[in-house]
């Protein structure tokens, strides 16, 4: 029998070598997120991380340290980067998606893994795809520790592929975040997102390239004439600096009561989350100006407003319910910090539910 | 503007509600991994795990704690499962997938994450899947801290789906095993797998329907007569409990030098990984009984020998590379602790290959 006529892995559709060439490719970005506490194994089975137990620094701060876990993809936003074959961005997304539900709890993260899932390895935009994962582990301050990219050409169509990421992080026990201390009279405020982050794009493509038939390489002139790929691939803001640098200013717990990083579901299905059952969180949709993106989104569809906050994220991408006395010196830090906030409601007695106005 | 009309997000093809009844079917499954470590928080944004340093156990395992970590998917095995409609084991091999792993390294699992991507939720299989999740870290000994299920219509065909799984171990660092150890005259042991693992699948699948025009319900002669789909969904055998009861007998790191997860590339891909550059594993086929699976697939490709152990775990499903003092010993107490052990072969001076012989 001649070679030809035997099976072998590559013919039935997966190509090793294709995945050998395409590990050399992302090696350097993903080096770049490596601190002292990351051990390298070549060719390892797994990602080493060192807690660094017995150094002062660290010993210091975590007496009775918890781990705080998340995983996370980034929904159909990854179909936008395949529409104008960029994908030097969703990276920053995934990790976006994870890192700022982990600070929540008051964690700092410490490491990610991302898994990518493709019909075909196609080296160049797989390394695009793991640059932006590393360019995001550096915006939040955590070391990529390792990844698995999957080709799996009968469960995604061609073209098509899926990501989902994976983040660790550490908390001192005795300031795990968790909402029980809010209270009547606490201001909620909010930071500004950068768009859509990664919520919403089933609705928003439906609404953009099946009901209103646009293209991305569109211009729309009510978004200053951007071009609508570039809109909608803005990646999500990454919170963590912020909001790490601002808990470690304060050793009372109970200055920052709550946060809620702002999904799908909006301000109405996310601040639920952390608030007790005996407040409501009464949110004043005059006090930030909604991005024009949603606006335009709301008239294209149309969709109701209602239905518009319960999707997206409105501008707000992430929540902090904070004690009164200091919430105006908060306001201030992390505008310093480089957000924009606003003051965009309170906490009133009730039964956890948001109450917009 | 009727409300008809207007565009929901359950129009464009997003269920929310259906997310929401599935999450109550699998609370049950989630909570019966959790050990004291964990802490719950209801609605919470990520999974909390105590590393527990106050505790004396803990403190005496772990004086300079690495934590290790995983990622990993099923690959195409998920399709076999799709084909009978059967999900309850998937979970039981993403399980696998990634404890296997990390044990290499000398880890015990702590806690697991995982990540499902559907076309549509189907809170039942669903729910199965996560029951199989759960059931595989019940084996591995780890929590289930977390999850994400998304929904995505556009991305993954009708019926399809695909998961991901995230695990995260401990190892005191002094005890990390590299594999930096391995020296001539060292014995290969290899512990028998349970089937094809998660492995192959694409190879596999394509022998079995295409070229042999087989259906999952057929029975197969060569194999007892069993049902063509209960063989090829045959779940992952967990290795964790025999190896970490094996390593915490031996104080001195040097009597287990090296250990491979038998996965994508065999044992001509993974032994490697654990190889100095010195030395070759001299492999003896005839050792150990190769499978009838692995035997019905090499005649129905037909499939070159060296494709099959490129591909294939052919057999083995994990490899330890032991002192040869402590040979029989180690495969003794691996028998006990209910492991098929095979003697497979011998470190010879070498060039970092394994030889099959």
């Amino acid at each position: 029998m001649s070679k030809s006529e035997y099976m072998t892995y590559e013919q039935s559709g997966v190509s090793i070598d294709a995945g050998d060439r395409m590990v050399g490719h992302i090696a350097g970005a993903v080096a770049s997120t490596h601190g002292p506490r990351v051990i390298t194994l070549e060719n390892g089975f797994a990602g080493l991380f060192r807690l660094d137990y017995d150094e002062k620094l660290f010993k210091r701060n975590y007496k009775n340290p918890v781990l705080v876990a998340c995983t996370d993809g980034v929904g159909t936003k990854i179909k936008i980067g395949q529409m104008i074959n960029r994908y030097d961005t969703v990276g920053i997304d995934l990790v976006a998606m994870n890192v700022n539900d982990m600070i929540v709890h008051g964690a700092e993260p410490l490491f990610f893994l991302d898994y990518l899932a493709v019909n075909k390895l196609e080296p160049e935009s797989i390394a695009q795809t793991v640059e932006g994962v590393a360019a995001g582990c550096k915006q939040a301050n955590c070391a990529l520790i390792g990844g698995e990219t999957a080709e799996m050409p009968d469960i995604y169509r061609r073209g098509e592929f899926d990501m989902a990421g994976f983040a660790v992080g550490v908390v001192e026990r005795g300031k795990i975040i968790t909402g029980a201390n809010v209270q009547k009279g606490d201001v909620i405020l909010g930071l500004a997102s950068s768009g859509l982050h990664s919520n919403g794009y089933t609705l928003a493509r439906d609404i953009c390239f099946n009901k209103a038939g646009l293209k991305v390489t569109d211009t729309i002139d009510e978004l200053e004439g951007a071009v609508l790929g570039d809109v909608l691939l803005e990646p999500t803001r990454i919170y963590v600096k912020p909001i790490v640098k601002l808990l470690a200013q304060y050793r009372v717990k109970k200055v920052v009561r709550a946060m809620a990083h702002i999904t799908g579901g909006g301000l109405l299905g996310n601040i639920p989350r952390v608030l007790p059952k005996i407040c409501n969180a009464v949110i004043k949709k005059s006090n930030w100006p909604v991005s024009e993106v949603f606006s335009f989104l709301q008239e294209t569809g149309p969709v109701e407003e209602s239905e518009m906050f319960r999707v997206f994220n409105m501008g707000i991408g992430f929540v902090l319910i904070v004690a009164p006395d200091f919430a105006s010196s908060i306001a201030k830090k992390l505008k310093r910090y480089g957000e924009t906030v606003y003051k965009i409601g309170t906490i009133t007695a009730g039964t956890g539910k948001v109450v917009l106005k």
